[in-house]
């Protein structure tokens, strides 16, 4: 039997009483910032449930995690608190549990519709990595900018490739992206270009949000590495292609990606992602003994990037990509960030890199997408190689219940 | 005639009145964290200066700055409020001054022998980024992993080439740094190295401390920089060269340089620099506008770095460089950090680079001094290519007054 909430969703909602993202939020403008979880329409005041003493397991009664303007300190008490405030929560917005159902006051009080809210970070981000982890968004960027010899470079089937990104310009979903100016190559006889971007691009990636952290010079296990990451948001890591293409020689990505990064105000748990578990790719070569896994999984969720010219008022679909087109597990890539001893925090980001399936209509970016302009796309009757001005991108993840049930 | 201060300085002190560098430290372990700065071989207590109220300018009257366990709000405060603080702590501990001299409870609390307390960070680090602005640093690594064919990348004399490093992994020197394990290049016919890094190095390098930041967005005007560089500390960028080596391309450096960073405790502001400047590197070819400075200067700070190698009672210097080896300046590096819009906060650290000088002798890392372990240093007899566990890295920075008035 599917469990089900008194709180009305649409069959198509995207937070039904199994999901149960975790988000931090001001009920109106101006008040104090606080976590909540997405049920419906509504946005469930965990503040409010934890001073009315609901959150009575071991782990979280009298806990002022629910307090705080920010996740982190929930994040850092670990999979325990987290199974057991999902399991309170589940109990809480079920159809048959009186408790809050009943309970007209505190209705009032905790479930806030979600129109109303003003969605913020949810957790203070102390630092931000982004890895290279789809084979085919990896070799797209290797054909494109290096040509059809070995396009991807050889270190990339040993180890989940990284880079560190930049924390403060992460903001929130909706925030507005200023086109950056920057350096681009040179052209013949003349020196660099300088200038706005002229190549403004999205990149559709994922992000883990760590949980409890490690020690500096403590490693940690790949088997237990689940165990430090809470959950999953969507990320639009901007890049500018010109900025990035002149700079990145040799110390990496700094300007073309510093400028704005977006997540998703909504964490949705690995708990929750649970029954969407699917197998992770194979490996070949075989991952060295610290990055192999006794379970190596990975997650079937759906991802969609639609874009809103500027001045048009409907969408287009870009590209459908996946989750699990990822080589390297999110488990897999935290083990790597600490085999050298590299301390994480709770609340720091864990990007995947851009989210390529194997074909064309998969690929995560419009570098790709486009072929770095020389294929524009059409939205809409306009023609798009890269971003202009006052282009909306909306990226959709999502995962679709299998009705193996169909039939009892 | 010299100012001079009723503390006792020794003649070779690094601390005497006119430099007043600023930390934060408790005077005995398990207490409170506070601001302080450096007077001979004492720590002046910023927190019961402020609590006495002798901090009685416009800027700083009232303000609970230095009750704050870390600098983040003082640096935000910018320069007025440091030149207030500068001038107030000068007259306060200067030899005609009785306000203190002769407090003999204040003397007491507020100042501490240096050898008592234990340092800390000395802010908040949100982001730290590590610049690459030494020619012979970028030439000579250059030489050693790409050979002579254009050591230096075009984009190098265009732009302060820089990447994202990791905050969370920066502590306070003294503190021990784990060699970190990793992955190697392959060996023929094998897969890739995997143990603890064969090649572990220091970087020589200064850094900056920002001050007041600036909006995402909003980039800094490069003659309005330095208002946004409170001071600059030494800074130690322990690498990992076998790691480094295959895993940065095309990302740039990650695990080969996460493991640790470390920094002086004592923040020397520009403020006390000032009698030190002398002209920056001569640029050709001449920077776009935007890294244009009406007044381009530099810093002539003496660098020494020795080794105690493991066991040994006595340390060897290794190398002797300078500040002013940079070809690129601190505010160009602030101003082309911001160029894109990206966004600075108070406390963010931005690392020179390696700081290697003209000459074999005043090189900056190992890497350089051995020619990647080609060249083995003689120490007290024993040799070195890279670090051996336990081998102790000594920094030391000083800026040498010039007698000008030696005859008068």
């Amino acid at each position: 039997m599917t469990l089900k909430s008194f709180v009305q969703v649409q069959p198509d909602s995207h937070f039904p009483i199994q999901n149960l993202p975790y988000g931090v939020f001001r009920p109106e403008s101006g008040s104090t910032a606080r976590p909540g979880v997405a049920i419906g329409d509504y946005v469930l005041d965990l503040s409010e449930i934890a001073r009315d003493g609901l959150f009575d397991g071991p782990a979280l009664k009298g806990s002022d995690c629910f307090l705080q303007p920010n996740l982190n300190k929930f994040l850092a008490m670990g999979r325990p608190a987290w199974k057991e405030a999902r399991a309170t929560l589940q109990k809480l917005l079920a159809a048959t549990e009186p408790t809050l159902r009943d309970n007209a006051t505190l209705r009032q009080k905790a479930l806030v519709p979600m129109e109303k809210v003003e969605m913020l970070l949810p957790a203070v981000i102390g630092d931000y990595t982004d890895f290279f982890a789809s084979m085919h968004h990896a070799k797209n960027c290797g054909l494109i900018f290096r040509g059809p010899q070995n396009p991807i470079n050889p270190n990339w089937f040993h180890l989940p490739i990284a880079y560190h990104g930049r924390a403060s310009s992460i903001v929130i979903s909706g925030t507005d992206i200023i086109r950056p100016r920057g350096q681009g190559h040179p052209t013949a006889n003349s020196g660099p270009y300088f200038g706005p971007s002229l190549k403004l691009d999205f990149e559709l990636e994922m992000a883990a949000i760590v949980g409890p952290g490690n020690e500096l010079g403590r490693p940690v296990d790949v088997n237990e590495a689940a165990d430090h990451i809470f959950g999953l948001v969507l990320m639009n890591d901007w890049s500018a292609r010109d900025i990035q293409a002149w700079e990145y020689v040799p110390l990496g990505p700094f300007l073309g990606k510093s400028f704005g990064t977006t997540i998703s105000p909504w964490i949705v748990t690995l708990d929750a992602l649970e029954q969407f578990a699917c197998d992770a790719a194979k490996q070949d070569p075989a991952p060295l003994p610290y990055l192999t896994e006794k379970i190596s999984k990975n997650y079937d969720i759906s991802l969609e990037v639609e874009i809103k010219p500027a001045g048009h008022e409907a969408s287009c679909v870009v590209t459908r990509s996946n989750f699990k087109h990822l080589y390297w597990t999110v488990t897999q890539q935290l083990a790597h960030h600490t085999i050298s001893g590299c301390n994480l925090r709770p609340g720091d980001l864990l990007g995947t890199g851009t989210i390529s399936g194997p074909e064309p209509d998969s690929y995560g970016c419009l570098l790709e997408l486009t072929w770095n302009g020389q294929k524009p796309l059409t939205l809409n009757g306009t023609a798009r190689k890269f971003l202009e001005d006052g282009d909306e991108v909306i990226f959709t993840g999502f995962c679709k219940v299998t009705h193996y049930n169909m039939f009892s």
